[in-house]
């Protein structure tokens, strides 16, 4: 999923790039990169489908060389997750009926990628040939109010899979005197929204719980590889709802498990996200890009662009992100303000 | 004198084009040319003198095209003020003997030129066929510790202008606790830099208490508006002693006076200063430059030249700076550490 127009870190991510296309750890590559490079080993890349907006076909195709043109599945508008999946479950189920999918946004981080290869190889066994819809939970490491959460029924004798739990509940994202109730249990988890599932499983649940859409992709599955697949999908993708799979299927669904896991994972929503994320000097300041400088300044991220030099002096807890001859200079954790602003 | 390289005010003043040539007001001329703008009726441009580096007489040309170009004294090395003084003060006096001088720094600020000519020219008055050596003492408003005092004896039924007084002494910046103390008393102003004096009073007190800079200028004298002008000073201006016109003249001489003012006076020394002596919203922050937008932010100041939006988030007491891609982001009153890591 690369269609999320992210603008809680502007200026890094902007609606003509949004950050799934930078490259916000200042690594040489764009999250989207990373988040193919994590499957290394898992799918070969023929069979790896990036939906994204119509807008930003040209820079996937840009950032992704080697992926088929084909596998670029442009949606004419935003409609959130849920017929975003629709629309990739229903062209690899006319590929290949009994395909085991994993879907995963494309702008979040993990540090640990040979356990987040380990965790999905399992998870794929776990849902291959079974109807189980499985998603990734992640163990808390703090009570983050920005996450949605995922209640597990621990105690799991009857499943194949040991590390795999039934769902209780999905939690919407909680204050932060409930998301400190959630953490000091043991069977709450983050919502990293990354789901496993057989393709026909999928479908199966779109027509139980989101028959319209489920229509819709029914219709338009005979034109899935011939010429008339845009032109089609732009007149009827449109009619979709809009609603995330969470709302549509996740909450619905009576089979739902989830895979706890540990892999260092972050959604990157916030620039505090991304900080944290970051190798940090001895006062915890980030630098990105360019000739940066700290005196007497702690806790402070700055990611430039097009700065030969930044001197920064007696700063604490403050962010600064320059791009294009945008500029931010917030306090952490004050980014939710940011959108207001610049809109 | 328009040869400093004010480096506090990084990366608006560098040392390419010190603070003098930049437009650090955001009204469209730089400082330089707002001073020569304040002698407006004072004197004809023909009288101006700037005295700069050499490798600052074409932004001095090109500022001040009215200005002629033997106006334009270029010192080859930095001497600090007193040879400065002196290089105008010999020269000015080839051309006319008998005139009177004003010496003033070419980057300071002055919001009422009413007020300041005013005082000007009843300065000229006062030293015009006298010997009296006459600075500019600014009331003091604040404890300010980055400035100089003078101590003034008051009672001055002697003298031609009621305004004027003998000078006791001359203070060297203080502490914090001593300038409240002379801020307290009535006869302590901060020294502006600006003298008053006829151009043999000044030259007679070089050949007192400086003559070795005496000599240097009696041996150029009659180079002077002569084609061996240039190569004479550069050969002996560098044997100059390296000296405020502070310490070689005035902490020395006896008949010196001081004219308490008013004229809304600052050296723009620092952002802080720059910031108190802007247009402030109710915020009390202060923006030059490009679309920039604050949200629960004050006492800021943001100056930037490249910059097509600026956002400032949940800042306070901060400086914001960027120009030609360099970038400060700064505690308002840490600027004294500017240098340190810049150089």
């Amino acid at each position: 999923m690369a269609g999320g127009a992210g603008n809680r870190l502007w200026p890094m991510s902007t609606e003509e790039t949004p950050k799934q296309f930078v490259d916000v750890l200042g690594c040489g590559k764009s999250l989207l990169q990373l988040t193919v490079d994590r499957f290394a080993g898992i799918c070969p890349i023929e069979n790896v489908w990036v939906v994204t907006s119509a807008k930003y076909a040209s820079l996937v195709k840009e950032q992704l060389p080697m992926l088929p043109a084909e596998n670029i599945l442009k949606e004419p508008c935003r409609r959130n997750t849920a017929p975003c999946i629709a629309y990739a479950a229903w062209k690899i189920k006319k590929r290949d009926p009994s395909a085991n999918m994993v879907v995963t946004p494309s702008d979040h981080f993990v540090a640990d990628v040979q356990e987040f290869r380990r965790v999905i190889d399992s998870s794929l066994n776990f849902v291959n040939g079974s109807d189980a819809i499985l998603t990734i939970g992640i163990k808390p490491t703090r009570p983050e109010v920005g996450y949605g959460y995922i209640e597990a029924v621990l105690g799991n004798s009857t499943l194949s899979n040991k590390e795999v739990f039934r769902v209780d509940s999905f939690k919407e994202k909680p204050s932060y005197e409930v998301a400190e109730a959630y953490v000091a249990k043991n069977n709450f988890y983050w919502n990293a929204g990354i789901f496993i599932w057989n393709v026909s499983t999928i479908v199966n649940a779109f027509r139980v719980y989101q028959s319209p859409i489920a229509s819709i992709f029914e219709y338009l599955m005979p034109y899935f590889f011939t010429p008339e697949e845009q032109e089609q999908v732009d007149a009827r993708f449109p009619e979709c709802r809009n609603i995330s799979v969470d709302y549509a299927i996740m909450e619905r669904a009576d089979e739902i498990f989830v895979f706890p896991a540990s892999f260092g994972w972050s959604d990157l929503g916030t620039w505090l996200s991304l900080h944290d994320n970051l190798q940090q000097d001895i006062n915890r300041n980030v630098a990105i890009g360019g000739d940066v400088r700290f005196a007497d300044t702690r806790n402070c991220f700055v990611s430039t662009h097009g700065m030969k030099r930044v001197v920064v002096i007696g700063m604490d807890n403050c962010v600064i992100a320059e791009k294009d001859n945008n500029l931010l200079v917030c306090k952490m954790g004050e980014e939710n303000r940011i959108k207001d602003i610049t809109d």
